[in-house]
């Protein structure tokens, strides 16, 4: 993801690419498919191979026989020989979880953000909840790769500096989570936005590949969109791509903060939900952290039959299917997961609304539909993609490194 | 851009990786930087340059001592050697061009589309414009290296068909210009849509780089966008990407076809600026080819200080601003190109409208603000742009095609 990393955690570029391969072979590959896969010798491939092995990340399977010959011995990834921490900070709640080499989930936890405190309480705070996760994992400090932290835009990725995020309390604005967590850590940190960090979890999980070209949408405290083209997250050139809080969905709907009218962060917005389904009074602002409880309420209103409660969702789900459409004008992308931390408690009333908005729309202009998916990570697949970024730097080898003439063994 | 494309123009991956680093390198470079930058053996770069010599694509150019021993004698790529052909198919006008191999224009033609006839003459007619233009530019066919023809979407690109685009001709629905032109000039023919097109063009250009995230707003008959990550044109999944007509601008707005109101494609058609400049009366469809010499009396009342005139053309750049921003905060691209085949005529009074509106927005997003700024190709960069798809696929080299055990020489 960050471009220009090194790869301290693998080594060289022909080791990344040896485990890359060996990674995306579950079954195990063979020293000689590999020799075959990188045109690398059988001396050197044996060399990196000894050492991947050396280091714990292969382990050597069942030998297998093909043919006349030496059986082949299956080189696989130890999915537990390294781990990663992702931290997704939405304002609503605050996810963690401990991934292993294969992006799987061994611990999670979620609590609600604090409000109050300094930005020293906050960053050791943060790190306390990595300690104790890590320890309920039972992973040895050693092992972790290091920590991937999703955050609402606008950030600075590559400083690991969050700017003035609307929603979270002030004592976040201009906070540089990235070093600050590092130095109480001791880990490494990678800051991401949180919608590119979505969308490289769903990616990461996406065996079949139908995710190469898709829009994550996100539905937390705020809205926003993750982008993938050709299989590679759209990170925009300051790392704050996936802003649609402003796309007008609702002409005539409630006033934005831009003045307008309708705009989708608005429109769809959690407070406006409770107050169309008469959970709270208008004009009372709700804390973030309060918004899952009410949320959910809503959600088992809606299900007890509640007219309000159901209308107020399905017209979120209708104002979304707008957007989707528009964006999928654009990007031509024709597939779209929804998820984030919110989402699943309206999905069960608002996703028919958004399926059939999608498939009524006179708006769409693309050919083959759009297929709507549910988020195969639901409210984890922002920290789950803050700790595959980990795993991206530290284990992907990228072609476009590699000049012809610089590929030492 | 065609992805699975070969190479039949270059040849082998280590050719065109050679010659793509001899095009890169305006003033040349020798085999000696050659060999070092590509890691070939000398010998084998001998041999690569030997034949790149032989067929044309490079010359010697005039050797230059550096230091103690043999003069070193740059290779240059001789542009003139191949050339390509570009058309533009825009309901307003047709751009003929044809690019010497660094994407210069060497010639050009504009015509007003025909409305009538079958699409049998259709084709006849675009393959006796494409002999003529390249009578005047005085080439040979067999210097051709293809036809790159950018059209309206939505079109299937891999087979050269268009479908139904809205503003051409029935006679052009469902045809397969990209085989029948193919058919009847003997010459390889690429279909894009003329936004992706578009981009491609104004990257080619790009000799400074910085239009690698960028947005290419196109004014035309229609509207659209064309959009660049990292220096690659986004095409999405059916080669569609870029349809932004439905995107809300002026709630309020005339009614589109979609039954919503102020869509930024009928917020800034050409017809509703004609209509509210006082130019043509209202309810009186206007032929897309007659769109340019009344836009062009709509520019020149402008000029001459005309309200209405002025009025109308400075709406059109307000509203282009709301969706600039709009698109820019999805992508965080902060780079915006204003072009295409009908601009120009309105830029000189619309353009500071836009300024403005995306300086004073309180919609934006993004942090670092919005450059706009005027495409360099104007009215021609779709068509530059298709000639160059065709340049880009004889003479690009692709990292991503290269496993390193199939490289042959």
């Amino acid at each position: 993801m960050r471009r220009g990393s090194n790869l301290p955690a693998v080594g060289t570029y022909k080791r990344t690419l040896v485990l890359d391969l060996i990674r995306r072979a579950p079954a195990g590959i063979s020293r000689i498919e590999l020799a075959a896969r990188t045109g690398l010798s059988p001396q050197t491939l044996s060399n990196v191979a000894r050492r991947l092995v050396a280091e714990g990340w292969v382990r050597e399977g069942t030998p297998v026989a093909s043919g006349p010959g030496k059986p082949r011995t299956p080189l696989q990834l130890d999915p537990s020989a390294r781990c990663a921490v992702g931290i997704h900070l939405d304002p609503a709640v605050d996810t963690f979880v401990v991934v292993d080499l294969l992006g799987e989930v061994v611990a999670h936890a979620e609590r609600t953000p604090r409000q109050d405190g300094s930005a020293d309480d906050i960053v050791a705070d943060l790190a306390r909840a990595v300690d104790d996760l890590l320890a309920e994992a039972g992973r040895d400090r050693r092992s972790v790769l290091g920590v991937g932290v999703a955050a609402p835009g606008p950030l600075d990725a590559d400083r690991g500096l969050l700017f003035e995020p609307p929603l979270l309390p002030a004592a976040w604005h201009q906070l540089a989570v990235g070093p600050r967590l590092s130095a109480a850590t001791g880990l490494t940190t990678t800051l991401e936005k949180d919608v590119v960090a979505a969308m490289v979890g769903e990616l990461w999980r996406d065996a079949s590949q139908e995710l190469q070209d898709s829009i994550f949408f996100y539905y937390g405290a705020g809205v926003g969109a993750g982008l993938a083209v050709d299989g590679t997250p759209i990170r925009g050139r300051t790392g704050n791509a996936g802003d649609i809080a402003h796309l007008v969905v609702e002409p005539g709907g409630p006033v934005c903060g831009c003045s307008q009218r309708g705009c989708l962060g608005v429109a769809i917005s959690p407070e406006r939900l409770l107050v169309d389904a008469g959970i709270v009074a208008p004009g009372h602002p709700i804390a973030a952290p309060a918004l899952r409880g009410h949320l959910r309420a809503l959600a088992a209103r809606a299900a007890a039959g509640d007219e309000r409660a159901r209308r107020a969702a399905e017209h979120a789900g209708a104002s979304l299917a707008r957007a989707v459409v528009q964006i999928n004008n654009l990007l031509d992308a024709d597939v779209v997961v929804v998820g984030g931390p919110l989402w699943s408690l309206l999905s069960p009333t608002a996703a028919p609304a958004l399926n059939r908005g999608v498939a009524d729309s006179t708006e769409t202009a693309t050919l083959g539909g759009i297929r709507v998916l549910d988020s195969r990570l639901a409210s984890e697949a922002a920290a789950v993609g803050a700790a595959c970024l980990v795993l991206d730097a530290a284990m992907t080898a990228r072609p476009t490194d590699l000049m012809i003439a610089d590929s030492p063994v």
